[in-house]
């Protein structure tokens, strides 16, 4: 018998009928002899009508009365789900953030879990109920209602998984994966069967659609192992753990991509000490995350200074290093939107010497151009130009041996 | 400065306008320098969605689930009506019952309030701030979300107004007071500036539309000055009080009815003692009321035993009396559902005697031939049928002086 702790998202529970899928999901779990927790989210769309709501009365509502309002779009799916297990002839009770409770800190519309107090659900559970607790909420220490930000219900699953040192949190989704690459850009890409943390960390650019990485994180830190899984359809999903039990890791798990990026180059600076935060000082400051940089070699005394950002980012960056390079003294501002960030992603980089060698060499066979690189210990990323984004997932899924077998 | 509670239910917040127009209601009294806490109901409409969708899932959902499914629509609620108040600059906080916290029973869906503690409200109300409570739920001892019943808020009103010994408890309905009579029948009814709670009670077949039956008991036995007013219209509406306060009230306050009438008569029953018993036991035990009772006085050891009920309850008593009447070897069943009952309401009957005797003088001269007559000390009420039930309103109401002046 273990403990499980399941995570359904507004899809998944976007109407009667999918509840009493989850329902019978549910149940079938409890039929296997699993304790089960659930996490669902608010039935989809209805978020965002309460939002809508709200808006209506106030562009940029009250933070404590909108967590107040939008907490009740998981309320109202915790008590359907329990009522049809309960009608199924399942013993369930449900639970919001406060009744549990999950107690965060102040922090409204963006609130950090702090401590969960299992007692109650593990009571539940002794008495064979499955308990049914409403993501994406908590409760302040004075007993103010808080939410944790969109998306917030994978991490209250996880949260949940780890306080109750549940043997596994199950996040269904609409995807049945995490895959070796995006599949709309390579039909060849294969579901993986574990992940590590860090990779899946890595591959946000395909993982952030599945799970939110501040539950990754969570996850990672607590050790939790995750399942990610369909709703829809049966399958083992993708398990995503810790690399301890990961030995037989191939070098490279998958090829990860990001169109969300933008260019920035300040021409001919005058190379001197502090240069680089003197041209990034006011950029972060404007909070906006610099990714790749790339110094070039001085030559008479002047550089080249380029990094990439947000594609969304990027005018407001551009205005900003205008005035930067004036007072800098430098030649000019250039910038490009078209561009992309590829990355070769896997912990079996750490004992395996050549991959960047790879990389490189098959980019170069397909005459793709590297703007700039960085490297991680468990990932090589390069930018390149937008165009020949497609072609380098392709050649490099297909390089490092991720094609499906027979495809 | 007073301390008011003011009540809004589901048609005076229906929509994001209504709620802007509450809000400058509570801000007008909020500048006449009174202290605030508003009790709102569901958005108009929102507690049948709800109900919608839970008996899509089970004709009968679990209790305690549908508690947790139909608070969510005064959550909604005063969530908005706080941010409303909060753009429109005015200090406010939303509380749901388990934040008062209100506490009740554990008989989910028609819980009693128990306790109320008014800390948290205190300290609100000292802070400037107005405070705004969500109407119809309250929470278990042991954390459980609880609802009073349908029309609930009303109760949490005045449970609020005397748990905060408040000067005064504003009813905002969708009318502008309580009148003499109905107006749909007697187009002189008027508006009543006072009325007792006592008066009020009896009146439930005109009250039971604008205050629920089970807050005005409360409201009694807690002595809060009730007040009934339009939330559409300005005007002092009609104030609830006690009879201290009253004592040039008239002889007669108003004239009340009721079409939920049948009336059965179990026809030559063996006259002996206990008849009473065999007759109305097996119809209380059903759960039946049974309201006026007549018994024939007796002739050659036989008796005729009459009784009304509601007239939904009709057909279910009368199978119920079929089976008693052959055991007791009573000749007949008869049951009429074409009877109305009429009341003449008022305190002052207690000081005045004659009241019984204009009321038959009155029915008399318009040809209505009365067929069953009970008194309580401020209410005399006839058994007539129902094709009288207009004639008979308008002939008391102009007997008795209620007629509006001047119409």
């Amino acid at each position: 018998m273990a403990l499980i702790v399941q995570k359904f998202g507004g899809t998944s529970v976007g109407s009667i009928e999918r509840i009493q899928a989850v329902a019978d999901r549910v149940i079938a779990s409890r039929a296997a002899g699993h304790e089960v927790v659930v996490v669902v989210s608010a039935m989809s769309g209805e978020t965002d009508r309460l939002l809508r709501l709200a808006k209506e009365i106030d562009p940029h509502p009250h933070p404590r009365e909108l967590d107040a309002l939008l907490s009740t779009g998981e309320q109202v799916t915790i008590a359907l789900l329990a009522m049809a297990l309960q009608h199924k002839g399942q013993s369930a009770v449900s639970l919001t953030g406060a009744q549990v409770p999950i107690e965060t800190d102040t922090a409204h519309n963006k609130a950090r879990i702090e401590r969960i107090d299992g007692t109650r659900l593990r009571s539940a559970l002794a008495a064979g109920q499955v308990v049914i607790v409403a993501g994406f909420q908590g409760v302040t220490a004075s007993g103010d209602i808080t939410t944790l930000g969109r998306g917030g219900s994978d991490t209250t699953a996880v949260a949940l998984a780890a306080a109750l040192q549940a043997d596994e949190c199950a996040i269904y989704t609409d995807v049945d994966g995490i895959y070796t690459t995006d599949p709309r850009i390579e039909s060849r890409a294969r579901r993986l069967d574990r992940i590590t943390y860090e990779e899946m960390l890595e591959m946000a650019s395909l993982g952030a659609k599945v799970l939110q990485t501040r539950s990754v994180e969570f996850a990672m830190n607590y050790r939790v192992p995750v399942r990610v899984l369909s709703s829809f359809t049966d399958g083992p999903g993708t398990l995503v753990t810790s690399e301890e039990n990961n030995m037989e890791a191939p070098r490279v798990s998958g090829i990860a991509f990001s169109r969300n990026e933008a260019k920035i180059t300040v021409v001919a600076v005058p190379d001197r000490p502090g240069i680089a935060h003197a041209i990034l000082g006011p950029v972060s400051a404007a909070n906006i995350n610099v990714d790749v940089i790339l110094q070039n070699v001085s030559e008479d005394g002047k550089t080249d200074f380029t990094f990439t950002v947000e594609r969304n980012d990027f005018d407001r960056a551009l205005q900003i290093l205008r005035g930067v390079a004036a007072e800098l003294g430098a030649a000019d501002v250039r910038g490009d939107t078209g561009i992309v960030k590829v990355s070769v992603v896997g912990v079996g980089m750490r004992s395996h010497a050549g991959i960047a060698a790879s990389m490189f060499e098959t980019l170069a066979k397909e005459n793709i151009n590297i703007q700039m690189i960085s490297t991680s210990e468990i990932k090589i990323s390069v930018v390149i130009a937008e165009k020949y984004l497609e072609l380098a997932v392709r050649a490099l899924h297909a390089a490092f041996g991720l094609d499906e077998v027979g495809s």
